[in-house]
């Protein structure tokens, strides 16, 4: 199942390592709806002015121009786009009089940044999406909800165990502001670099780029420092001796989130006060996953509270969403060979074809199998059995299906058991139905 | 459900709209899996010369370049791809030594063109392709199979009835050879202009550009004229005198793809012998079809059989190949409100909230349901019953579900019913279940 990756950052899946994403697509997208998120799709595309107002992430949007375009044509600035969350909020926007506030949403797109393409990290990506987004107010629970909804799908897929680390900006933020921070927004900056050049790389940062004295700056460290699986996390901040009334608020709402999470979810959750997210929008809530054993790969699924990100200038639509990095999932659970997919073609059956004049009889077999759910094939040529079982063993489909007019028989090439079958009544074991996606022994060796 | 197009050629459904497409995207799905067509995704770009070498359509394709890309920076000139064929055959020549052929997959992605946008024509659009492809050799029998499964999907939406038109690239070159023609592309590309600029502008550009005499244009335009539910236009081809044995091998084979398909689903598909298709890489059956009543749209599905698209010089790769035009079937279903939708979330539940410190009763309520796959949302603020009850209505959600210490009821507030309910036990009508798409009544008076 090896990747194929030919042009750098843009990865392709041979057919297996497609039903391992087709998995992970269906069991997102089973569970939102579950949820009563409605699918939407917005156009790849955006003005260049709508995404280089969010962020910082201009120098990664590609940009479109036709081959050919006269030369008199004028300039549209059209860029693919970066995330689904910048092209939902102008969506919000553009048909906020056809919409049902609070609005829930799932998005499943591809998505592109021009970055340099390394593990995990590729320049066309897909990301599954879920938001909620209210007009001018939006309930706090609704950031508890985020945690548990994507806790509900990572738990659903073969997949190691994996944890959602939650933080809060308010609680930084204020946080920053109680230890004498001039800008709380370059302290973030700075701490969201721990992963990348360690701690003692971001006390200088704290002390040259964010004004911090070395004293603030060490206090800024050991809150980064906090984690833990409940709301113990506020006393060991108020034992730092910060105090600021927007600190005390995040305090709360991040003590909400790990303990109306766990409770739904027990284990789903940890408060990790690390946890900064680049983006710029965010304002409350902040999410990011961890995939147990495979924690240098970055985050699977990322999101958090934004007040501000969709505004009119008459009315705001804050939300809150997280998204699920499918491609980089995807990309883990074959890079290290952490799943096995049963067959890589949706046949559970060969119907084999005695001699080309007998095509349509084999036809028939087919059809009425298909009518009852039961995907199958009809062998391309009327080759000697042997061949056309060989044909069905190269792809991994279990049965063969012998029409005869003395009587169908449908053989499990896997054992080798023949049995009579009529193809308005015969049905394959359940598992055998569809690919199936299990982990693989080198997952399940994992402690 | 009205259609949104702020960026023109980029179309963005209402979440009702929505709900078509993925009931279109499904449905695609599900008929090209029981036939054994396993699924498979490329990248989106393809480097321009990849694109460029085939067919007429350089003028149409978008270059990517990266927003602040380094002047010294390689131009690695990438495109989006403006079909799924070419990708398909560059990754089948990429992965040639780990597929098996016959490789039998279907596609599901979106495409851009920049053309000029208009009804039913986009610059983003979304197609759903299915494709078989075969080493060396492919046996003919498939140019029949994508009629039929194309049928299949299109006979199991809630659509106007469609018909597969088949033409074949044999019978027209062998034909117009043998009216002595010195360029048979150049007369095909006359004859694909009929729809735009009738019979005498292309009897004028037989003339003018294909070099053909009066006689021979006008003969051209006959056989143009013929369309038959079965295998009688090969008398009609006959009578018109012209003999080539390239002619008759299309006769031939065009006779058993429409004898052959229609065999098997009655009426899905017709001869019509004005079928060109201006792709330069097909070679043999080619196919259209038409939405009856909505045919000045254009094809809603497209292909055929090509000989030569893949070959890496030692071998090549010869497939057919037919695709479903998504995006363009749904916006006639959108623009000419041929369809109704249930509803355009997916709950079929509102689980209401009696104050908000029984929150969590309510989501204990949620979870059961969707434990027996039942899609639900809670009611996102604790307000007085008649409010909690019209969000459910303005949505279309039918059931709204009243926790109660006392025992929990159910109401079905389309009718008022309300029962008692166990939410382990309680299911609604399976046709409740999830959102409906159905033929309007706009659809149903059509003859």
């Amino acid at each position: 199942m090896a990747r194929s990756s030919k042009l750098s950052g843009f990865p392709e899946w041979l057919p297996a390592g497609q039903v391992v994403e087709q998995l992970v697509l269906d069991t997102a997208r089973r569970v939102f709806e579950l949820h009563g998120f409605a699918g939407l799709e917005t156009r790849s595309v955006e003005p260049l002015e709508t995404m280089l107002r969010k962020g910082e992430i201009d120098k990664e949007v590609y940009v479109l121009r036709r081959l050919h375009a006269a030369q008199s044509e004028a300039d549209p600035g059209l860029g693919l786009h970066f995330d689904l969350t910048v092209p939902f909020a102008r969506y919000v926007l553009e048909h906020a009089g056809q919409l049902e506030f609070p609005f829930r949403r799932y998005q499943i797109q591809k998505v592109w940044r021009g970055e340099r393409p390394q593990e995990g990290r590729f320049r066309e990506f897909t990301q599954a999406d879920i938001d909620v987004v209210g007009r001018d107010a939006l309930s706090f629970h609704h950031e508890v909800e985020m945690a548990v909804v994507m806790s509900s799908v990572l738990a659903d897929l073969p997949i190691p165990p994996a944890v959602i680390q939650v933080n809060n900006r308010k609680l930084a933020e204020g946080f920053y502001r109680g230890v004498g921070a001039p800008d709380a927004a370059s302290v973030l900056r700075a701490i969201d670099k721990l992963d990348k050049i360690g701690a003692e790389g971001v006390a200088r940062l704290l002390e040259t780029d964010a004004g911090l004295s070395a004293s603030a700056a060490e206090t800024c460290l050991r809150m980064a420092s906090i984690r833990t699986v409940d709301d113990s996390f506020a006393d060991a901040v108020m034992s730092l001796g910060v105090a600021d009334p927007m600190m005390d608020e995040g305090v709360a709402e991040l003590a909400a989130v790990v303990t109306g999470a766990n409770a739904r979810r027990p284990g789903s959750v940890v408060a990790d006060l690390r946890i900064a997210r680049g983006l710029d929008y965010y304002t409350g809530t902040v999410y990011e996953t961890q995939l147990v054993g495979h924690e240098s790969v970055g985050s699977i699924a990322s999101g958090g509270r934004y007040d501000s990100l969709a505004s009119d200038g008459r009315q705001t639509y804050p939300g809150v969403g997280i998204s699920l990095g499918v491609t980089r999932l995807v990309s883990i659970l074959l890079g290290r060979d952490l799943v096995e997919v049963s067959r890589s073609v949706p046949s559970a059956v060969l119907v084999a074809v005695v001699d080309e004049d007998a095509r349509a009889d084999s036809e028939i077999v087919a059809s009425r199998l298909r009518a009852r759910g039961i995907p199958c094939e009809v062998a391309p040529a009327a080759d000697k059995f042997g061949k056309q079982i060989r044909h069905a063993d190269r792809r991994g489909i279990p049965f063969v299906w012998f029409p005869d007019v003395a009587g169908d028989t449908v053989k499990d090439i896997r054992t080798g058991d023949q049995v009579s079958a009529e193809a308005d009544s015969w049905s394959p074991h359940i598992s055998d139905l569809h690919p199936t996606v299990t982990p693989s022994s080198s997952q399940e060796a994992r402690p």
